[in-house]
């Protein structure tokens, strides 16, 4: 574990290889900050910009948890808003191995061939105990972190997937406000936070590998309902033949689901990652998808469901915790939660007796 | 729609087919009600006997939405409360045709014939639009409604999926404190419902057909993953050799589920629940299920965890309940919603300075 520290954020925000203590050169960043006490004012002219070192510095300022860089972030972030909306964003999911950092590399260096600005975030509420387990290696997109026009980020980290979700969404915001317009959210095939990164962008791309035997896992978690495509990846040499027989039963699985609200079709593509195949195809789907939702209406009303769902998820969160964090409730909880054991009151009794304390 | 009047729940609690307007027979059973001041004291000693008409009049205190019956109501599962664990709980779900009051018809009359009392209720929060779909219409249960151990009623309408769920999970207590050893959760293989059952039931049971070319849909829709046995139904006449098709895929599907914190195999069966095939072995199923859970400690563990749930569970909707419907709230989302569509605001900004307000 020693040969690969924790990285912190704040290395990935610049465009080259890090050297060193990453953790040590992020907190002297983070004293300087201070110290300089830099204006936001500034801080957005610079990001507006495009200055990817400005866009680096607002998005520590939002994973902070000092109150102080809180109040600076909300500041930094209600500036850059009204600059916000020009960009798609693209969710991509798949289990570990089906080559994700592969295909973001691949397709992120394709966009940027063709003039677009590519900013790549990652959701993942393991980071914290993996380390950063997606995008925290750079090395694995050699390329993409080399480009200008790229920019690269890893999940933030010590966080619930609630907390990464607000960070995430806030990040987007100062992406898009500093030109990057096609945003990639990669997360890790696992648990909640699929659910979560569906609902924070505009497209969402499920990655599979042929003959892997697990047609069905995507379909029992509900992730093949989700997603807009299905690429098979690794489509390449003695694989071609299983990949194409995973797209026949893809497209037949899909047939399963009820059309969606966009009108959208979901599609299966092809590609290979690793030899640039299969890319372009890729995007034009995308952008078909895109050109389909801006004229019937979709993709702005896709957004605006997905601002009131996170303006409810916070407060609903906020509620709950500020419910239970009560010490009156915690003590009388503890009680109530006895007597329900020992049958001596049921569970709505229970829950109104703690409701009558709040 | 003239010819089947909505029935009052009241009307089921007799054991047999309830003749002319129900409602208005309903509507002076509640004033009767009102005008004896009827004692909960005797009202429960008649339950705790075993008394049906009792047991009906306290399922319709618990279904009533007056705040004097339901102080009474409340009065009542308390008393009843720690009579009532001596049952098995179980869930019975499928789409609908697929023979489920049928299968509770044969199944239920097989319990008792084996000595065992039987109760029946619904979730159903459709019925108030559908008129009771399920269990509404008494005669396609024409044998078990005539027993005098059985106890069927239909699922409590005009209500949130919330509240039937309150009021069923109460109206269990009250079934197994009048001594029914068996009660039977139907609910309908649409939306939310089964999720509801399944975290108030011990057992959950899923009913299917042969060849219905939907055994990816109980998949998709996590449904599988919850059973504990699937029952393949109508595997009679023609229909033998698809249905024993099914029972292999299914329990290839099984396979691909991690093992149940109740150390419990799902398992695949196939009956003709019109010719009373296959009956037999679902209860010897059932009854090794309640033995192998009773010895490794999983059954009283899931009750208790399902009392935790139903406590947070309530608490966090009268949370929400209560926030947004504070007039200061409604007038302040509207607007905060308003300023989020003209993207002058965050969802999370507009949250917190919603919450700021509370």
């Amino acid at each position: 574990m020693s040969e690969s520290p924790k990285k912190s954020a704040l290395s990935e925000s610049q465009s080259k290889p890090s050297s060193g203590n990453v953790s040590s050169q992020s907190a002297s960043r983070i004293r300087n900050f201070r110290k300089k006490k830099v204006s936001i004012e500034q801080l957005l002219k610079d990001l507006l910009q495009g200055n990817k070192t400005a866009l680096g510095k607002g998005i520590t300022l939002i994973e902070s948890n000092q109150l102080s860089h809180q109040k600076q972030a909300e500041q930094l972030v209600e500036g850059a808003l009204p600059y916000s909306q020009k960009s798609i964003r693209i969710g991509i999911t798949g289990v570990p191995g089906v080559g994700k950092s592969t295909f973001i590399e691949s397709f992120g260096s394709y966009l940027i061939s063709e003039g677009k600005k590519v900013a790549v975030l990652a959701v993942d509420p393991s980071s914290s105990v993996s380390h950063g387990s997606i995008l925290g290696d750079k090395t694995r997109m050699e390329n993409l972190v080399k480009e200008s026009n790229a920019f690269i980020r890893p999940s933030p980290s010590g966080d619930s997937l609630g907390g990464v979700a607000r960070k995430t969404r806030e990040s987007i915001i100062l992406c898009e406000a500093a030109g990057f317009d096609v945003i990639l959210i990669e997360t890790v095939g696992v648990g909640q936070s699929e659910t979560t990164v569906h609902s924070m962008t505009d497209f969402f791309l499920l990655l599979k590998l042929a003959g892997a035997g697990d047609e069905l896992q995507g379909i029992k978690r509900g992730i093949v309902e989700m997603a807009d495509a299905i690429v098979i990846n690794k489509a390449d040499g003695d694989n071609q033949k299983p990949a194409r027989d995973a797209k026949l039963e893809f497209n037949r699985a899909l047939q399963l689901y009820p059309a969606k609200e966009s009108e959208w079709k979901p599609e299966v593509k092809l590609c290979s990652a690793l030899y640039n195949e299969g890319i372009p195809e890729v995007w034009k789907m995308i952008s078909e998808y895109r050109e389909k939702t801006a004229q019937n209406g979709y993709f702005e009303h896709n957004r605006h469901q997905q601002n009131k769902f996170w303006l409810h998820q916070t407060i609903n969160d906020h509620l709950k915790n500020r419910f239970y964090n009560d010490p009156k409730i915690k003590s009388a909880l503890e009680e109530q939660l006895q007597l329900i054991e020992e049958n001596k009151t049921t569970a709505f009794a229970a829950a109104k007796y703690l409701l009558s304390l709040d």
